[in-house]
């Protein structure tokens, strides 16, 4: 078993830990806030005290944090993941951020003798609880080749899509329909209740149509009741759709449903319900129709 | 075995015939074209000369024809349906109309002495052969509940939705997600592909993702290669899109990425390709962003 | 001067009747309720009691309604306009309608050994009184050349533009931009003052700028204080960008700023703001953006 | 007369220049290619060859660069304006560039003990030569007091907007209208077209109608024969449509016709017609409706 480091131990990151943790790997973990990683403590992880740190005593060292700027702070400075980097070692970063950003991580990796992988993974927490999360990988074959064990030891598909940088791109191409599918859904939901179809049936007949994506029939049902914790809140889902139209700005793909359905983001914010799950974007379109909740 | 009779032998209806037959139904039907019915009439259909003359000698009469203009086309007139209906007997269309005009025709059975369903399905042709279409039916659930039967001989599953008109209005509200989705992903592919993946990847890393619908796993590969023969054509599809947002204005349901998806079918239009299938959106945007193909 | 009828007197119709009435014509009208029209009695119109008998007594018979089916129910049954008319005058209809009713209607009239002419009108009621109207005309230049020195009464410039239904056409694609132009001006305004900028000072400065054609100057002060009486209703307006939406499906014509457009004025009827004149978009968006009124 | 200094001497920027001096103004300037601005040498325009250097001589240092990166080019390390600002100077930046980055800026300005304004202008090369262009200021009112004489040298119409870095929020409020507006003028020139109105015609009723700003009276005859030298070409006029879409983000105002008609720039790029005026959006809707140039 390979000496593991996991930098970001939020949702994701600590429920991979537990994973890599249960598959018997030693794993030496950081976390900008210790308190949430008191129950990996217990379930066997060792702690480490800054990125660094993590990486100096790591073989392999993971990471998967909220976005670009704070890819940036785990990794810069002088506490920072690549000032601790090993020649010869390998680094996997699982997070969602800008490509052009993990290109540019992966090129200094390179310089300290080092290897980095970009492996964002498609699915939520229950997916991932599932054993059922989807791994895409971007960087060199042969080092892909070297962590794929381990990479199934958090969900059972790991898919070489190309250089490095070509696997956040691929989940951010994947990323920008799961908001364009929810606000499509609110449509069809809304149009069938005020033709007087309950919004029980609707959403059953949906859920179980052509339409439904495992993203339609997991999240399809939140617009009969939301969940108390955002799955996958409005700031996030707009990240990713961000991410998405500056690509497109960038190589030129004009992506006429993102645009539209990520200024229902924005709206949601707007109106103060930034921190629920982007399902809530049924919601804003309830109020544009005149719905009472 | 109830005797049966159908209007309209098109890709769908003809299929569905072979099944009703199949299952050990008498059956007579009626198309425009009568040479299309060949191989039915090999296979035991009996023919009427008119919709009228299928309603006469019918206890439930089936219709599943293009649009309002075909279903008001084989209804209305001295050769119609409703001119052959017989007082007690059921007629169930399957075609996707206006509710409006279903509702309206609905009536003018009643005045017969008579009962309609609307009974759209959900799927293709693929899904129905391999016997998974399900079926919205809307209208009196005791109508309903003596058609079942023969219902579960097309598709396994058929869901009462409400009344007269709703079945149809629920179809229009699921296959609007179709077109968006569609596009969306088409956006996805393209991001993907001028970012340096190859577009073989990008639609397998796809297909097998969380936005991955029954209608992305069959029509997603479409963008490597489109079919010969389309399985639902930009004109239909846009048809659907139509009725979607005249729905939307008359109930004052804002739909945003309907109206955005449907000025690119428009587009495919314009660009000569209304023959193809909707997955034609795809080189519609392919070559907005330069892509040559 | 010739003998005049005019058929609708609403807000438009009634003051171009008195425009005419100034100008010395003889002018005959008729209106659903009298009442309306007990000023332009006053001021010396005749009355007549149906839309067929203002035109039996007319050389020129002008009508201005509000939509195709106000157009279809003064024109059609024995009561009705074309009932009434005498072979060798000319009908010239001034209401925003489809074009294709347009074309239909020129037809049945030139059968009847008349001409009609299509002249809708760019602009409101202060520009009507104001005499600054602006007159498209559609249909036989030889007659329009006739009826051109009684339409320079009712305002200033009349353009020609091609044959029957193209001048109603030319209108629909100017209005379009009306409704398009206040909703980017109001995403502006609601951008600056979200800013910190004053309300009034961004519409000061909007209203002074490339981007103030008439329409932003007279309408975007609005967004400071709504009009009591809608210039143009949401209706009205929605009612316009319909048929836009509905040519550009016919002739292949994609209209994505239209369509989205289009679904914030059926938010406003969503929200219960549909008499509101259709400024009142910036409401919608004012409360998608959190912002109070 | 004040002594005056100007960095940045492309197409706006010299022209600005060349008013100063008719004016009576002394001027220094600097350009990164100095053959550009031989004629305002001849002009009576002095040179400085760094930013920095203009600054160390001028009592009031204006710049106007292409966008963020290019100000932050000339204003920071040490050969920039900043490193040469004296202590009591202004500084008046014409750019339009991110808010954010500007009131960056009047902060590093401050603590040398000068005052920055910003003071984007609104109009085209012919607006300016016309000497109607006119000018938003941000930063402290006083010092606003002091450099409008200077301003109004350039434009007749100088509007305080507010406080540092609202000026430019204002412009880019401004400026999304100039591509909205002139998308949905195309849309309604193809729907005139395809209807068989001449172009000619579509264009002369449009540019006289209530929509004529003066941006469509300029700009809408481009339809007619793109101008050799772009105005304003896709890549700048989606720098200001970026902008305005970030700051849409930041504040929470969902911008729809920003974001469906920024697509279109996007595409405009995909189709290789970037460097040409932003009003080639109406070529990319041509394409998209089978329309033959």
């Amino acid at each position: 078993m390979a000496k593991l480091g996991f930098v970001g131990l939020g949702v994701m990151g600590s429920r991979m830990v537990k994973r890599l943790l249960d598959a018997g790997h030693e794993v030496t973990g950081y976390n900008r806030t210790k308190s949430k990683a008191e129950w990996l403590l217990e379930a066997g992880m060792k702690w480490a005290g800054t990125p660094r740190a993590v990486a100096e005593t790591s073989e392999i060292t993971f990471s998967m944090v909220t976005n670009t700027e704070a890819l940036r702070y785990v990794t810069e400075g002088s506490d920072g993941l690549l000032a601790g980097i090993n020649a010869g070692s390998i680094y996997v970063d699982m997070s969602t951020v800008s490509p052009a950003f993990s290109r540019e991580l992966a090129k200094q990796v390179a310089a300290k003798g080092a290897a980095m992988l970009d492996a964002p993974v498609s699915g939520s927490v229950i997916t991932l609880e599932e054993g059922k999360l989807s791994i895409m990988v971007g960087g060199d074959p042969a080092v892909f080749e070297k962590v794929k064990p381990i990479l199934l030891n958090i969900g059972p598909k790991a898919t070489y899509v190309g250089e490095n940088g070509l696997a956040v791109t691929m989940k951010i191409a994947t990323n920008l329909s799961l908001a364009v599918q929810m606000l499509a859904f609110s449509e069809g939901v809304l149009l069938a209740e005020k033709s007087g179809i309950k919004r029980e049936t609707a959403v059953e007949v949906l859920t179980n149509s052509v339409i439904a994506s495992p993203m339609v029939r997991y999240r399809g049902p939140f617009v009969l009741g939301m969940p108390e914790e955002a799955w996958f809140d409005c700031y996030m889902m707009q990240k990713d759709m961000t991410l998405a139209l500056e690509l497109g700005r960038q190589l030129n793909v004009p992506l006429p449903t993102t645009a539209a359905t990520n200024e229902f983001l924005t709206a949601a914010r707007g109106m103060g319900l930034e921190k629920q799950d982007f399902a809530i974007m049924f919601e804003v379109l309830a109020q544009m129709s005149g719905v009472k909740q």
